[in-house]
Protein backbone atom coordinates (compact mmCIF):
# COMPACT_ATOMS: atom_id res chain seq x y z
CA UNK A 1 0.00 0.00 0.00
CA UNK A 2 0.92 3.49 -0.90
CA UNK A 3 2.86 5.57 2.00
CA UNK A 4 2.75 9.08 2.47
CA UNK A 5 6.52 9.93 4.05
CA UNK A 6 7.40 13.49 5.31
CA UNK A 7 11.31 13.97 5.80
CA UNK A 8 12.90 16.89 8.06
CA UNK A 9 16.68 17.57 5.77
CA UNK A 10 19.39 19.93 6.54
CA UNK A 11 21.65 20.94 3.31
CA UNK A 12 24.59 23.39 2.63
CA UNK A 13 23.30 24.93 0.05
CA UNK A 14 27.10 25.98 -1.03
CA UNK A 15 27.63 23.83 -4.24
CA UNK A 16 23.46 23.66 -5.24
CA UNK A 17 21.63 25.33 -8.03
CA UNK A 18 19.25 25.65 -5.57
CA UNK A 19 16.11 23.52 -4.06
CA UNK A 20 14.02 22.70 -7.55
CA UNK A 21 15.05 20.58 -9.85
CA UNK A 22 16.17 22.02 -13.11
CA UNK A 23 17.63 20.70 -16.87
CA UNK A 24 20.92 22.19 -15.83
CA UNK A 25 22.84 21.81 -12.65
CA UNK A 26 22.78 20.19 -9.66
CA UNK A 27 19.83 20.76 -7.49
CA UNK A 28 18.84 19.77 -4.08
CA UNK A 29 15.34 18.16 -5.00
CA UNK A 30 17.62 16.36 -7.73
CA UNK A 31 20.10 14.60 -5.84
CA UNK A 32 17.84 13.37 -2.92
CA UNK A 33 15.05 11.93 -5.84
CA UNK A 34 18.59 10.34 -7.55
CA UNK A 35 18.80 8.37 -4.32
CA UNK A 36 15.11 7.56 -3.75
CA UNK A 37 15.43 5.85 -7.08
CA UNK A 38 18.21 4.22 -6.13
CA UNK A 39 16.68 2.70 -2.83
CA UNK A 40 13.61 1.89 -4.39
CA UNK A 41 14.24 0.93 -7.90
CA UNK A 42 11.74 2.69 -9.60
CA UNK A 43 11.26 7.24 -9.63
CA UNK A 44 10.33 8.98 -7.23
CA UNK A 45 9.13 12.83 -7.56
CA UNK A 46 9.44 14.65 -4.10
CA UNK A 47 7.84 17.58 -2.91
CA UNK A 48 9.53 20.42 -1.07
CA UNK A 49 7.90 23.10 1.60
CA UNK A 50 10.67 26.13 0.62
CA UNK A 51 12.25 26.57 -2.87
CA UNK A 52 15.28 27.67 -1.57
CA UNK A 53 17.77 29.41 -4.30
CA UNK A 54 21.69 28.74 -4.97
CA UNK A 55 23.45 29.36 -2.33
CA UNK A 56 20.99 29.36 0.24
CA UNK A 57 20.93 26.38 3.02
CA UNK A 58 18.23 24.23 5.16
CA UNK A 59 18.67 23.30 8.66
CA UNK A 60 14.53 22.29 8.85
CA UNK A 61 13.52 22.16 5.46
CA UNK A 62 10.84 19.51 4.79
CA UNK A 63 9.59 17.27 1.68
CA UNK A 64 7.23 14.43 1.12
CA UNK A 65 6.69 11.53 -1.44
CA UNK A 66 4.55 8.82 -2.17
CA UNK A 67 5.33 5.24 -2.32
CA UNK A 68 4.34 2.12 -1.95
CA UNK A 69 7.18 0.52 0.34
CA UNK A 70 7.51 -2.51 3.17
CA UNK A 71 10.38 -0.44 4.92
CA UNK A 72 10.32 1.47 8.23
CA UNK A 73 11.02 5.07 8.65
CA UNK A 74 14.32 3.94 10.76
CA UNK A 75 15.26 2.42 7.42
CA UNK A 76 13.87 4.94 4.99
CA UNK A 77 16.36 7.56 7.20
CA UNK A 78 19.38 5.08 7.54
CA UNK A 79 19.22 4.57 3.64
CA UNK A 80 18.56 8.04 2.45
CA UNK A 81 21.93 8.87 4.78
CA UNK A 82 24.06 6.38 3.31
CA UNK A 83 22.94 6.71 -0.10
CA UNK A 84 22.64 11.15 0.10
CA UNK A 85 26.13 13.59 -0.94
CA UNK A 86 27.88 14.28 2.33
CA UNK A 87 26.36 18.04 2.20
CA UNK A 88 22.52 16.63 2.49
CA UNK A 89 21.52 14.59 5.45
CA UNK A 90 17.62 13.19 6.40
CA UNK A 91 17.22 14.37 10.09
CA UNK A 92 13.63 12.36 10.32
CA UNK A 93 11.23 10.51 8.87
CA UNK A 94 7.76 9.74 9.26
CA UNK A 95 4.60 8.73 7.86
CA UNK A 96 2.11 11.11 7.46
CA UNK A 97 -1.43 11.06 6.13
CA UNK A 98 -2.21 10.86 2.87
CA UNK A 99 -3.61 14.07 2.08
CA UNK A 100 -0.25 15.81 3.88
CA UNK A 101 1.75 17.84 0.81
CA UNK A 102 5.06 19.56 2.57
CA UNK A 103 4.24 22.61 0.26
CA UNK A 104 0.63 23.24 0.22
CA UNK A 105 0.01 22.22 4.04
CA UNK A 106 3.19 24.43 5.46
CA UNK A 107 1.11 26.94 7.75
CA UNK A 108 4.51 28.75 8.37
CA UNK A 109 7.82 28.91 7.78
CA UNK A 110 11.05 30.32 9.57
CA UNK A 111 14.61 31.59 8.02
CA UNK A 112 17.27 33.11 9.59
CA UNK A 113 20.20 35.26 8.41
CA UNK A 114 23.67 35.60 9.41
CA UNK A 115 25.92 38.00 9.34
CA UNK A 116 29.80 38.41 10.13
CA UNK A 117 30.00 41.81 11.91
CA UNK A 118 33.49 42.57 12.92
CA UNK A 119 36.80 43.54 11.13
CA UNK A 120 38.18 40.43 10.60
CA UNK A 121 36.62 37.75 8.02
CA UNK A 122 35.79 34.61 9.17
CA UNK A 123 37.32 31.19 8.52
CA UNK A 124 34.48 28.88 9.61
CA UNK A 125 31.95 31.20 8.82
CA UNK A 126 32.56 31.65 5.46
CA UNK A 127 30.33 29.95 3.42
CA UNK A 128 27.54 31.13 5.88
CA UNK A 129 27.61 34.48 6.89
CA UNK A 130 27.93 37.53 5.15
CA UNK A 131 30.94 39.44 6.22
CA UNK A 132 29.97 43.16 6.81
CA UNK A 133 33.25 44.62 8.92
CA UNK A 134 31.22 48.08 9.70
CA UNK A 135 29.55 48.98 12.87
CA UNK A 136 26.24 48.13 12.66
CA UNK A 137 23.42 49.84 15.22
CA UNK A 138 21.38 46.33 16.02
CA UNK A 139 18.91 47.82 18.76
CA UNK A 140 17.65 49.91 15.66
CA UNK A 141 17.89 47.08 13.10
CA UNK A 142 15.57 45.52 15.42
CA UNK A 143 12.72 48.31 16.06
CA UNK A 144 12.44 48.16 12.08
CA UNK A 145 12.16 44.96 12.04
CA UNK A 146 9.22 45.43 14.06
CA UNK A 147 7.81 47.78 11.25
CA UNK A 148 7.51 44.90 8.72
CA UNK A 149 5.70 42.65 11.30
CA UNK A 150 2.02 41.88 11.05
CA UNK A 151 -0.18 41.63 7.59
CA UNK A 152 1.25 43.99 4.64
CA UNK A 153 1.90 44.36 0.77
CA UNK A 154 5.49 43.72 0.53
CA UNK A 155 5.84 44.10 -3.70
CA UNK A 156 8.57 46.44 -3.04
CA UNK A 157 10.31 43.47 -1.04
CA UNK A 158 10.58 41.48 -4.22
CA UNK A 159 12.28 40.44 -6.90
CA UNK A 160 10.65 41.56 -10.01
CA UNK A 161 10.89 38.37 -12.04
CA UNK A 162 8.61 36.36 -10.91
CA UNK A 163 4.54 37.02 -10.89
CA UNK A 164 2.28 35.76 -8.19
CA UNK A 165 -1.17 36.15 -7.45
CA UNK A 166 -0.88 38.29 -4.01
CA UNK A 167 1.75 40.06 -2.87
CA UNK A 168 0.59 40.51 0.91
CA UNK A 169 1.98 37.80 3.75
CA UNK A 170 1.73 37.95 7.61
CA UNK A 171 4.56 38.22 9.18
CA UNK A 172 4.77 36.35 12.88
CA UNK A 173 7.81 37.12 13.98
CA UNK A 174 11.08 39.23 12.83
CA UNK A 175 13.85 40.16 15.14
CA UNK A 176 17.35 41.04 14.77
CA UNK A 177 20.00 40.56 17.62
CA UNK A 178 23.65 40.42 18.57
CA UNK A 179 25.71 36.70 19.40
CA UNK A 180 29.26 37.10 19.76
CA UNK A 181 30.43 38.33 16.49
CA UNK A 182 26.70 37.62 14.04
CA UNK A 183 24.49 39.71 13.72
CA UNK A 184 21.42 37.28 13.30
CA UNK A 185 17.86 38.00 11.85
CA UNK A 186 14.92 35.44 12.48
CA UNK A 187 11.45 36.03 10.19
CA UNK A 188 8.45 33.71 10.60
CA UNK A 189 5.68 33.95 8.19
CA UNK A 190 2.99 32.37 6.16
CA UNK A 191 4.88 32.50 3.29
CA UNK A 192 7.57 34.88 1.75
CA UNK A 193 7.59 36.39 -2.08
CA UNK A 194 11.24 35.46 -4.25
CA UNK A 195 14.15 37.35 -2.44
CA UNK A 196 11.85 38.91 0.10
CA UNK A 197 14.23 37.48 3.77
CA UNK A 198 17.45 38.93 1.43
CA UNK A 199 15.63 42.23 -0.03
CA UNK A 200 14.62 43.25 3.56
CA UNK A 201 17.87 42.39 5.79
CA UNK A 202 19.45 44.07 2.82
CA UNK A 203 17.42 47.09 3.61
CA UNK A 204 17.16 47.15 7.08
CA UNK A 205 21.43 46.99 6.64
CA UNK A 206 21.35 50.48 5.66
CA UNK A 207 19.10 51.24 8.44
CA UNK A 208 21.54 49.52 11.09
CA UNK A 209 24.70 52.07 9.23
CA UNK A 210 22.48 55.10 9.58
CA UNK A 211 21.72 55.63 5.80
CA UNK A 212 17.44 54.93 6.11
CA UNK A 213 15.82 56.05 9.01
CA UNK A 214 13.00 54.21 10.51
CA UNK A 215 10.22 56.95 8.64
CA UNK A 216 12.04 55.88 5.67
CA UNK A 217 11.54 51.87 6.17
CA UNK A 218 7.77 53.02 6.56
CA UNK A 219 8.11 54.67 3.22
CA UNK A 220 9.87 52.02 1.32
CA UNK A 221 6.94 49.48 2.45
CA UNK A 222 4.18 51.69 1.72
CA UNK A 223 5.59 52.49 -2.00
CA UNK A 224 5.23 49.28 -3.61
CA UNK A 225 8.25 49.79 -5.09
CA UNK A 226 10.96 47.16 -5.46
CA UNK A 227 13.34 50.25 -6.60
CA UNK A 228 12.74 51.78 -3.18
CA UNK A 229 14.24 48.90 -1.57
CA UNK A 230 17.85 47.96 -0.41
CA UNK A 231 20.17 45.73 -2.10
CA UNK A 232 19.70 41.98 -2.21
CA UNK A 233 21.77 40.69 0.44
CA UNK A 234 23.85 37.55 -1.08
CA UNK A 235 22.65 33.47 -0.61
CA UNK A 236 25.19 32.17 1.64
CA UNK A 237 24.04 34.10 4.96
CA UNK A 238 20.01 32.29 4.78
CA UNK A 239 18.94 29.29 6.14
CA UNK A 240 15.57 27.81 6.05
CA UNK A 241 15.15 27.03 9.99
CA UNK A 242 12.02 25.56 9.99
CA UNK A 243 8.17 24.81 8.44
CA UNK A 244 5.19 24.03 10.69
CA UNK A 245 2.26 22.58 10.55
CA UNK A 246 -1.15 22.21 11.94
CA UNK B 1 64.15 48.96 12.32
CA UNK B 2 63.04 45.17 12.57
CA UNK B 3 60.23 44.71 14.42
CA UNK B 4 58.68 41.41 16.07
CA UNK B 5 55.35 40.97 15.28
CA UNK B 6 52.84 38.20 16.76
CA UNK B 7 50.03 37.09 14.74
CA UNK B 8 46.66 35.16 15.95
CA UNK B 9 45.44 33.42 13.20
CA UNK B 10 42.39 30.89 12.98
CA UNK B 11 42.07 28.48 9.68
CA UNK B 12 40.32 25.67 8.16
CA UNK B 13 42.82 22.66 8.02
CA UNK B 14 40.15 20.82 5.85
CA UNK B 15 42.55 21.42 2.46
CA UNK B 16 45.95 21.86 3.86
CA UNK B 17 48.72 19.12 4.19
CA UNK B 18 49.48 20.57 7.89
CA UNK B 19 50.94 23.86 9.25
CA UNK B 20 54.76 23.33 8.79
CA UNK B 21 55.68 23.68 5.21
CA UNK B 22 56.81 20.94 3.02
CA UNK B 23 58.73 20.20 -0.33
CA UNK B 24 55.08 18.95 -1.40
CA UNK B 25 51.63 19.95 -1.19
CA UNK B 26 49.78 23.37 0.41
CA UNK B 27 50.43 23.93 3.86
CA UNK B 28 49.34 26.88 6.44
CA UNK B 29 53.18 27.75 6.83
CA UNK B 30 53.76 27.68 2.88
CA UNK B 31 50.79 29.75 2.03
CA UNK B 32 51.06 32.44 4.77
CA UNK B 33 54.96 33.02 3.86
CA UNK B 34 53.61 33.59 0.36
CA UNK B 35 51.40 36.06 1.31
CA UNK B 36 53.61 37.74 3.30
CA UNK B 37 56.67 37.94 0.63
CA UNK B 38 53.85 39.13 -1.69
CA UNK B 39 53.28 42.17 0.74
CA UNK B 40 56.86 42.95 1.93
CA UNK B 41 58.79 42.10 -1.34
CA UNK B 42 61.25 39.49 -0.03
CA UNK B 43 60.91 36.12 1.77
CA UNK B 44 59.74 36.44 4.88
CA UNK B 45 60.61 33.26 7.73
CA UNK B 46 57.39 32.43 10.04
CA UNK B 47 57.17 30.21 13.63
CA UNK B 48 54.47 28.92 14.21
CA UNK B 49 53.17 28.01 18.19
CA UNK B 50 52.08 24.52 16.84
CA UNK B 51 52.78 22.32 13.96
CA UNK B 52 49.00 21.26 13.21
CA UNK B 53 48.53 17.62 11.30
CA UNK B 54 47.12 17.41 8.26
CA UNK B 55 43.09 18.00 8.07
CA UNK B 56 43.63 19.88 11.75
CA UNK B 57 42.16 23.53 12.79
CA UNK B 58 42.88 26.02 14.08
CA UNK B 59 40.85 29.13 16.09
CA UNK B 60 43.79 30.53 17.62
CA UNK B 61 47.05 29.57 16.13
CA UNK B 62 50.00 32.00 16.86
CA UNK B 63 52.87 33.00 14.53
CA UNK B 64 55.48 35.55 14.39
CA UNK B 65 57.85 37.14 12.28
CA UNK B 66 61.22 39.53 12.21
CA UNK B 67 61.14 42.11 8.95
CA UNK B 68 62.17 45.59 8.86
CA UNK B 69 58.93 47.48 8.28
CA UNK B 70 57.03 50.87 8.39
CA UNK B 71 53.62 49.80 8.42
CA UNK B 72 51.53 49.60 11.27
CA UNK B 73 50.21 46.26 12.39
CA UNK B 74 46.52 47.65 11.71
CA UNK B 75 47.95 48.08 8.10
CA UNK B 76 49.69 44.22 8.22
CA UNK B 77 46.27 42.56 9.16
CA UNK B 78 44.07 44.33 6.82
CA UNK B 79 46.87 43.74 4.16
CA UNK B 80 47.63 40.02 4.87
CA UNK B 81 43.49 39.39 5.18
CA UNK B 82 43.53 40.91 1.62
CA UNK B 83 46.13 38.20 0.31
CA UNK B 84 45.21 35.45 2.26
CA UNK B 85 43.23 32.60 0.66
CA UNK B 86 39.73 32.30 2.69
CA UNK B 87 40.18 29.53 4.66
CA UNK B 88 43.12 31.60 6.62
CA UNK B 89 42.28 34.66 8.37
CA UNK B 90 44.47 37.28 10.60
CA UNK B 91 42.59 37.52 14.32
CA UNK B 92 44.73 40.20 15.40
CA UNK B 93 48.43 41.58 15.06
CA UNK B 94 50.77 43.34 17.60
CA UNK B 95 54.56 44.18 17.77
CA UNK B 96 56.17 42.26 20.37
CA UNK B 97 59.56 41.90 22.28
CA UNK B 98 62.57 40.70 20.36
CA UNK B 99 62.80 37.45 22.25
CA UNK B 100 59.10 36.49 22.20
CA UNK B 101 58.93 33.38 19.80
CA UNK B 102 55.87 31.85 18.83
CA UNK B 103 56.84 28.24 19.45
CA UNK B 104 59.68 28.71 22.50
CA UNK B 105 57.74 31.06 24.65
CA UNK B 106 54.50 29.13 24.52
CA UNK B 107 53.57 28.39 28.19
CA UNK B 108 50.13 26.36 27.39
CA UNK B 109 48.20 25.44 24.69
CA UNK B 110 44.78 24.28 24.48
CA UNK B 111 42.90 21.94 22.11
CA UNK B 112 39.12 21.37 21.58
CA UNK B 113 37.96 17.79 20.24
CA UNK B 114 34.17 17.59 19.29
CA UNK B 115 32.35 14.73 18.42
CA UNK B 116 28.83 14.56 16.71
CA UNK B 117 27.09 12.12 18.71
CA UNK B 118 23.28 11.59 17.38
CA UNK B 119 22.15 9.00 15.21
CA UNK B 120 21.95 11.21 11.71
CA UNK B 121 25.06 12.60 10.18
CA UNK B 122 25.36 15.89 9.70
CA UNK B 123 25.81 18.83 6.96
CA UNK B 124 27.14 21.68 8.72
CA UNK B 125 29.57 19.88 11.34
CA UNK B 126 30.64 17.81 8.48
CA UNK B 127 34.21 18.83 8.38
CA UNK B 128 34.64 20.08 11.60
CA UNK B 129 33.13 17.00 14.44
CA UNK B 130 33.72 12.90 14.04
CA UNK B 131 30.96 11.63 13.49
CA UNK B 132 29.87 8.69 16.15
CA UNK B 133 26.16 7.54 16.28
CA UNK B 134 26.26 4.97 18.91
CA UNK B 135 25.69 6.02 22.81
CA UNK B 136 28.76 7.68 24.87
CA UNK B 137 28.85 7.81 28.58
CA UNK B 138 30.13 11.37 28.80
CA UNK B 139 30.20 11.81 32.54
CA UNK B 140 32.12 8.50 32.90
CA UNK B 141 34.62 10.00 29.64
CA UNK B 142 34.76 13.09 32.01
CA UNK B 143 36.00 10.59 35.06
CA UNK B 144 38.30 9.00 32.29
CA UNK B 145 39.97 12.84 31.87
CA UNK B 146 40.59 13.40 35.15
CA UNK B 147 42.78 10.94 35.06
CA UNK B 148 44.88 11.60 32.75
CA UNK B 149 45.24 15.51 34.05
CA UNK B 150 48.72 16.34 35.85
CA UNK B 151 51.88 15.32 35.31
CA UNK B 152 52.74 12.10 33.58
CA UNK B 153 54.64 10.49 30.93
CA UNK B 154 52.34 9.97 27.83
CA UNK B 155 54.53 7.46 26.02
CA UNK B 156 51.12 5.40 25.51
CA UNK B 157 49.71 7.85 23.48
CA UNK B 158 52.32 9.21 20.96
CA UNK B 159 52.21 8.41 17.61
CA UNK B 160 55.43 5.90 17.72
CA UNK B 161 56.98 7.99 14.69
CA UNK B 162 58.76 11.01 16.34
CA UNK B 163 61.46 10.64 19.25
CA UNK B 164 61.40 13.57 21.64
CA UNK B 165 63.90 13.78 24.66
CA UNK B 166 61.35 13.59 26.76
CA UNK B 167 57.63 12.03 26.96
CA UNK B 168 56.18 13.51 30.18
CA UNK B 169 53.77 16.43 30.02
CA UNK B 170 51.44 18.49 32.55
CA UNK B 171 47.51 18.59 31.48
CA UNK B 172 46.78 21.31 33.19
CA UNK B 173 42.46 20.93 32.31
CA UNK B 174 40.91 18.14 30.47
CA UNK B 175 37.53 17.65 30.37
CA UNK B 176 34.73 16.35 28.40
CA UNK B 177 30.93 17.62 27.90
CA UNK B 178 27.69 17.23 26.14
CA UNK B 179 26.86 20.58 23.54
CA UNK B 180 23.37 19.57 22.22
CA UNK B 181 24.40 16.51 19.58
CA UNK B 182 28.40 17.68 20.28
CA UNK B 183 30.52 15.81 22.60
CA UNK B 184 33.41 18.15 23.05
CA UNK B 185 36.53 17.49 24.74
CA UNK B 186 38.94 20.69 26.07
CA UNK B 187 42.68 19.69 26.99
CA UNK B 188 44.91 22.19 27.78
CA UNK B 189 48.79 21.58 28.20
CA UNK B 190 52.39 22.94 28.81
CA UNK B 191 52.90 20.64 25.45
CA UNK B 192 51.68 17.76 23.37
CA UNK B 193 53.48 14.92 22.21
CA UNK B 194 52.55 14.13 18.47
CA UNK B 195 49.00 12.53 18.05
CA UNK B 196 48.60 13.17 21.87
CA UNK B 197 44.88 14.55 21.77
CA UNK B 198 43.77 12.01 18.78
CA UNK B 199 44.92 9.15 20.70
CA UNK B 200 43.85 10.27 24.27
CA UNK B 201 40.25 11.23 22.69
CA UNK B 202 40.34 7.71 20.92
CA UNK B 203 40.86 5.81 24.45
CA UNK B 204 38.47 7.93 26.14
CA UNK B 205 35.96 7.03 23.76
CA UNK B 206 36.40 3.11 24.78
CA UNK B 207 35.28 4.53 28.23
CA UNK B 208 31.83 6.15 26.80
CA UNK B 209 31.17 2.86 24.88
CA UNK B 210 31.82 0.23 27.84
CA UNK B 211 34.82 -1.49 26.54
CA UNK B 212 37.77 0.36 28.71
CA UNK B 213 36.92 0.82 32.01
CA UNK B 214 38.20 3.44 34.17
CA UNK B 215 41.06 0.64 36.01
CA UNK B 216 41.88 0.02 32.50
CA UNK B 217 42.77 3.55 31.29
CA UNK B 218 45.16 3.98 34.60
CA UNK B 219 46.87 0.27 33.24
CA UNK B 220 47.28 2.20 29.77
CA UNK B 221 49.03 5.06 31.07
CA UNK B 222 51.51 3.19 33.43
CA UNK B 223 52.15 0.75 30.45
CA UNK B 224 54.30 3.22 28.52
CA UNK B 225 52.79 1.51 25.46
CA UNK B 226 51.16 2.66 22.04
CA UNK B 227 49.50 -0.69 21.86
CA UNK B 228 47.59 -0.78 24.83
CA UNK B 229 45.44 2.93 23.99
CA UNK B 230 42.76 3.34 21.67
CA UNK B 231 42.52 4.23 17.90
CA UNK B 232 43.79 7.50 16.58
CA UNK B 233 40.55 9.52 16.48
CA UNK B 234 40.54 11.32 12.79
CA UNK B 235 41.71 14.97 12.12
CA UNK B 236 38.65 17.17 11.50
CA UNK B 237 37.28 17.25 15.06
CA UNK B 238 40.53 19.01 15.77
CA UNK B 239 41.30 22.82 16.69
CA UNK B 240 43.92 24.11 18.51
CA UNK B 241 42.04 26.86 20.38
CA UNK B 242 44.54 28.84 22.35
CA UNK B 243 48.19 29.34 23.11
CA UNK B 244 49.26 30.94 26.32
CA UNK B 245 52.26 33.05 27.25
CA UNK B 246 53.52 34.69 30.34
Amino acid sequence: MEKNIKLVIEYDGTDYYGFQIQPDGRTVQGEIEKSLSVIFQKPVKIYGAGRTDAGVHAAGQVINFKHATERTVEQIQRALNGVLPPDIAVKSVEEVDENFHARYSAKRRRYKYQILNRPYRGVFSRGFAFFYPYYLNVELMDEACKIFTGTHDFTSFKASSKEVKSNIRTIFLFRCYRSEDLVIFEIEADGFLHMMVRILTGTIIQVGRGRFSLEKIQHILEAKDRRQAGPTLPPHGLFLVEVKYE
